[in-house]
């Protein structure tokens, strides 16, 4: 019986000839997806066979020639032949992390704390009215008749009209006898009718929510009728051309015409992004009738062109936490140009409303007596705590490194990034996985977060972030004092050099770590509780689609927890929005909770930089506060 | 002694050589206005020499040389020499007619009528605010302070500021430690920040009050810090190209693309003259911060872009009778963009903003007892008759005959306009002045009413408006079946042509005044009152700056009542947006009026035909209702 060796974890199998490559990884204890049940049809048990013989043409179809070409096979659609083998296995979705489902981000929210179809009340819907015809003696405007209807059906609150549908009005109301479609917002106790159909046309009906993150864009397309999340598209926020971090894009805004320019870079993004949603949903722009969106403080304010210049500077007070109610034309989005453009709250010049929204997303929003953490990692790292009773919050600078920001190699989790990677103890060489199946074009945050924690485990780095010098490795190439890790020769990258991580890279990514760390320890502290008091921690952020959770507490990100009291929420700024967009009550929720929320300023707190200094190594100078660090190891 | 003659009046008095012509009128009874005292500074006593000599070298450098050339002296200024001496007297200001003082209307009011200084609070404001300078852990945001201080102030209204305003925010709160000038509206329970600027700048506030009519447009610019009027203009409602009334107008919008021509071109004509009382009062545009906007409904629809087509369709039903909060960016006018364009209600499709701003100039506003009549007349005629108890309005279509519109030498009140004509008796020749006594270029309303009622009383024309063919003047010219009536032949004209009035103009005029005349009495039918029950009657309307009430009465078109009840008020709709402009009591004044008017719609009434087919003559064909017809003539 020939020997099977698997990689990276080296477990090895004897099993007779012509068994599938798929059984004997079962065999072996090694986990191989197969959603397709072994059809062959979803190709996602694809290996690569790194030494030794199969017959592979069977998987042909489903990979392509040049896949095939290189090694890789579906495991199974492979029989195992008569001489020892070994297998490459790309780290599985769903196994080492906790995973964003395709598109479907709200299967990483707990169901209780999504809205209820009885909760789905969007801020923006489209009602069918009968408006009666125009009369001679009761002294009645058309406007005056629409009001009254919709006040029959919506109460007594006031209704508005932009110009732009009064002059739409008298045609509306005629032109199918008083039927006739009206979009609203409802927006606090006002009504705003921001557009009207004769006839009925209340079957479309779309919003999006956006989260603008300081290095990502993300948005999403929700069919407003049915609370459906039809498409989601993230790509570079344009201002990272500016500055990589809120600073640097506050010092960048100083000029009024870099101001603008700011303004004009997000709004381009945006409107880029909203176009690719719409076309993929087969939705016109101008269907889409609202917009809920939640960013930091900063990315805010230059969405509105408002200067940021007073969030950096002592006492930190920005022009406003709450937006006032202003329309896509207004601000420059092209969706409906009536459309309400709701921003969720901000806190304080460093929690923002993608901190307000992403609590939407956790037990912090409920009436719970156990006390919850929410973390979200951006390029700022937000924090808060508490429970039904207080909620602190605080924020911390961590760079753009999990966003791939500030890296050498380092990209957002796009096609080509390396979103999983495993490092092979005994050669040191990768072993990785890249988003799309292409060739290497860089690494994005889940990737760096594994890389750092295999290469710890496998002792390739040691604790302050240093690659091995000693032991030789071809992924290792010493230049002067500097070392840099390959992950991808030239001749294997999808781009004109190799796709590497360098010391440099690696400090850059241990300060960002220690920066969240530390931020969590020290509000903690001022709570008066231990890590361990804690009954969950949420985390948010944009590491791409997966966050390691095993691999984040290696390196120190996050505590050294009981894994079940984790839970990744995945872009919780963006669900969070969505969860807004498609329900009023979840907007007074994140109203009542911005409320709530006590500001701690770490910038007045000397403790906090005792904890950053004492979190710059792999994972902590204080091994005792990670005590499966050398479990982990084996 | 010499005998002199004065025309047109042909009283005749005999004086000794080297009495001053100024003292022969008065001996004669003859009204020469002299305000300057005789002092030759004025220019008032301005008067033609027809025939004879005198030595009129003294009336040099107030009078132009062309102007002595032409025969003019000054009264004051000339001695009478031996020979006898024809003078020609120009009917004179203030004595003929109701006159409107130059650009202070604000007299042709009663004084009770017009907002007393404790009254004065107008819709736009300056007021300095010291907002606290930000605090650390206050967690207030700049928005947050300026509302509070704000609304110290002034009550807890919400406070709204629009994106253009918080982009200035940041920096108005800091420039001088917090002290700041904020321009606001008030608006019902809102307050809107349209302007910051840091340090104090209470003392210069600007507003307008505006009049649309059909044919004619009138800016008025006000310190809004004294509520001063500080310079008033009126030029020709650039619409007129595209229809002389609003029936024309409503079928010249039908297409969207003319509907956007007709609303660029009133908004080319306000914007114009905005420019020029702006430049006049040495005002900045953008210091100008409110508007009062008054028109008929046809006239706010185009202004706003709303299609007007169902004004003209029955049932008569437009957009809106009220205008929702609008600012001067959305609407195009071009003063501060962020100004509050505040327009004046509607009560029907005929009645609308320039009849709810007139009636604050009349009694009807107030709690009286005694019956009161509003005539407004312009383009269209509307009237409002009522008391405390009952207020009843209706309109009709008088066309611009009255501001000079469809008559073919017709003009509105400018330069060169004959304002003021006398006919005489014997030769038939007019004797007219112009405005700015310049060589005419047409005739006004004043003029074309002083002229009918003067060819009437003189027996040039007959009750059907036909010129006398029997008896030959050099002023009337007989052409086929129709007759001209030359008021300057060519050589005398400020045109390529004689400024004349043909029988088909009389014919337009007769039925102008027999649409408002048959409207008033179908008015006073419907309310079951008769004329002599009148208290008060009001007269507005753009006749130029005259209106002669004895000649109006001789030719019907109004009724023949005791003089003293009539009231000539002017442009009052210009008048009554000024009052709103200054005064919040006003504006609330306005609302609660239009909301109690009952609206007659004529064309629904078989009666108003009968009424006005008899008073298609001059002045009706019922003398009775004209008792002073007879004793006029002397």
């Amino acid at each position: 019986m020939p020997l099977i060796t698997f990689q990276p974890s080296y477990k090895t199998i004897e099993v007779p000839s012509g068994t599938e490559l798929l059984t004997a990884a079962r065999l072996a204890g090694v986990e191989v997806d197969a959603p397709c049940g072994g059809k062959g049809t979803c190709g996602k048990c694809v290996v690569r066979i790194t030494a030794g013989q199969v017959d592979a043409s069977s998987s042909l179809g489903v990979l392509t020639q040049a896949a095939v070409a290189g090694g890789e096979v579906l495991a199974c659609r492979t029989h195992i032949g008569t001489a020892p083998l070994s297998v490459a296995i790309p780290a599985v979705d769903g196994r080492e992390g906790l995973r964003i489902t395709g598109g479907d981000e709200t299967a990483l929210v707990r169901g209780e704390l999504l809205p209820r179809p009885a909760e789905y009340e969007p801020l923006a819907f489209r009602w069918r009215l009968h408006v009666p015809p125009a009369q001679l003696d009761d002294g009645l405007s058309d406007l005056d008749r629409l009001t009254r209807s919709i006040q029959r059906e919506w109460g007594q609150n006031p209704v508005f009209l932009p110009l732009s549908v009064l002059r739409t009005l008298a045609s509306a109301l005629r032109a199918r006898q008083g039927e006739l479609t009206a979009t609203m917002i409802r927006a606090d106790q006002e009504i705003h009718v921001i557009h009207l159909e004769p006839g009925n046309h209340v079957a479309r009906l779309y919003g999006i929510a956006v989260d603008i993150g300081t290095t990502t864009i993300a948005v999403q397309l929700v069919d407003l009728t049915t609370s459906t999340i039809l498409q989601t598209r993230s790509d570079y926020n344009e201002q990272v051309a500016c500055g990589l971090d809120v600073i640097s894009r506050i010092n960048y805004a100083r000029r009024p015409e870099r101001l603008a320019e700011l303004n004009t870079r997000v709004l381009r993004t945006v409107n880029r992004l909203v176009l690719e949603v719409a076309a993929a949903g087969q939705v016109a722009p101008h269907e889409i009738c609202n917009a809920v969106i939640s960013g930091n403080t900063t990315m805010l304010h230059l969405l509105l062109g408002l200067p940021p210049e007073q969030i950096r500077l002592e006492p930190y007070v920005p022009t406003l936490f709450y937006t006032p109610y202003l329309t896509a034309a207004e601000i420059g989005i092209q969706i409906h140009p009536e459309s309400w453009i709701y921003c969720s709250p901000c806190v304080g010049s460093y929690v923002g409303g993608d901190i307000t929204a992403g609590l939407l997303c956790t037990d912090l929003v409920t009436e719970t007596e156990e006390i919850n953490l929410f973390i979200d990692i951006g390029t700022n790292g937000e924090l808060v705590l508490g429970n039904r009773d207080f909620l602190m919050t605080c924020a911390c600078s961590a760079g753009p490194a999990f966003e791939g920001g500030g890296i050498e190699c380092g990209m957002r989790a796009a096609s080509g990034a390396i979103e999983r990677v495993t490092v092979d103890p005994v050669t040191g060489l990768p072993l990785y996985a890249t988003v799309g199946h292409t060739k290497p074009t860089g690494i994005c945050g889940s990737g760096i977060i594994a890389l750092l924690a295999d290469l710890l485990r496998t002792g390739w780095i040691d604790p302050s972030g240093k690659l091995d010098r000693a032991r030789p490795s071809p992924a290792i190439q010493v230049q002067g004092r500097h070392a840099v890790y390959i992950l991808a020769p030239l001749a294997e990258s999808g781009r004109d050099r190799p796709i590497l991580i360098s010391e440099l890279d690696i400090e850059n990514i241990i300060r960002a770590k220690a920066a969240i760390y530390a931020a969590c320890a020290l509000l903690l502290q001022h709570a008066g509780i231990t890590f361990q008091e804690l009954a969950h921690v949420y985390i948010g952020g944009g590491f791409g689609r997966y966050l390691d959770l095993e691999k984040a507490i290696i390196i120190g990100l996050l505590p050294d927890l009981p894994r079940e009291k984790f839970h990744y929420i995945g872009n919780s700024s963006l669900l969070g929005s969505y969860m807004v967009l498609i329900s009023q009550e979840y907007r007074r929720r994140q109203i009542a909770i911005t409320r709530r929320m006590t500001y701690l300023d770490l910038s007045a707190e000397p403790a906090y930089m005792e904890q950053y200094t004492a979190a710059l190594f792999l994972p902590h100078t204080d091994l005792k506060l990670f005590p499966s660090a050398h479990t982990i190891k084996a």
